[in-house]
């Protein structure tokens, strides 16, 4: 009764602005779709205490990196305290040929260069119930100053802009509801009929 | 923290070839899905013992029934044995309004008449597991003749021609996954990017 499937895996890019609650829907789906792959990024940062290569991070030189970067082995990087940070193709393109999906969990501007570069992928754009919600969640992070407080919104509004490029677009009111719609959006995805085509080509053929 | 929605229900039909199921996974998602209402038919054939109007069908008379055909008030229409069946525009179009998703489950030809008359439907084929599969439900309905049986898988045979209209694709492995891919598939839809912004236009006022 198998269906002889050439299933691909889909890459599903979870983005949203600083706030949305990305870093807490993506914990829970670990949780509540065990099934997903959770991409592993590329670093030049030193591994910490407990850190494994290839679980939590691939640790590499900045010569390394910078190669991976010459040669676009990367969907997407950026440079924080003089350290890079980037996204492995190869890693997401083996995964999705063994018919897995893959989660990435990523801020705007990262998801922007993964849409150039892979837009293929699924996008999720995950927002916090309102506005009001927002600006209650960048100040309520801590102690921070009013201006920084200012900035980080308008930081995040400008982020809501390109809500716009996405495919999806998941308010995050309820943690288990928001992992109900991304599983929701990732199972209808592998419905699609363009998709269902692709993916079992063999099925009139009885098999 | 209420998002101050406009939101429409979604009109989903499913369809397929016979064969595929498409009653046994409706009347599953009746317990799997209780938040869909079910689309009403209208007919003229009497009720029997126990139907209740506007529950079971709506029961028309013949000439009632023709002036809903040249009114446009059937989302399509059919006869069988001398009795009109069709589907009412009126009780689906209230439903959505109130922001309930409507399932109509039909034949592949009434839905082909669902596609033209309203094509921002969302559009299930429902698909047996393999063709095979298909074949011996098909036969092992009961004691029909070869030339029955025959005749039946042609026709079969040429309504799964008709996937390429259709949004989705829905194997019915097992009833339950095939209930989870339904209702996955509306929740998907609610998420994408232009109903969102349609169904939410406050979102950025901040409400």
């Amino acid at each position: 009764m198998g269906i002889h499937s050439k299933k691909k895996g889909l890459l599903v890019v979870l983005s949203g602005p600083s706030g949305a609650g990305k870093g807490t829907v993506c914990g829970a789906l670990r949780t509540y779709a065990p099934e997903l792959v959770y991409s592993v990024s590329a670093t030049t940062r030193k591994p910490r205490e407990g850190e494994v290569n290839g679980v939590n991070y691939f640790f590499k030189t900045r010569q390394e990196f910078e190669e991976m970067i010459g040669e676009e082995q990367l969907l997407e990087w950026a440079q924080y305290v003089n350290n890079y940070y980037g996204t492995p193709r190869e890693f997401v393109k083996e995964q999705l040929e063994q018919g897995k999906d893959v989660l990435l969990e990523i801020e705007v501007q990262g998801a922007k260069q993964v849409r150039e570069r892979f837009p293929e992928g699924v996008f999720i754009f995950l927002l916090p119930p309102s506005l009001k919600e927002l600006a209650s969640r960048i100040r309520g992070r801590g102690t921070e100053t009013e201006e920084i407080v200012r900035h980080r919104m308008s930081a995040a509004e400008q982020e809501l802009g390109e809500v716009e490029y996405y495919d999806y677009v998941v308010v995050n009111d309820r943690i288990e509801d928001a992992c109900d719609r991304v599983r929701s959006i990732i199972t209808a995805e592998h419905c699609r009929r363009e998709r269902f085509i692709n993916d079992q080509p063999n099925w009139l053929e009885g098999m």
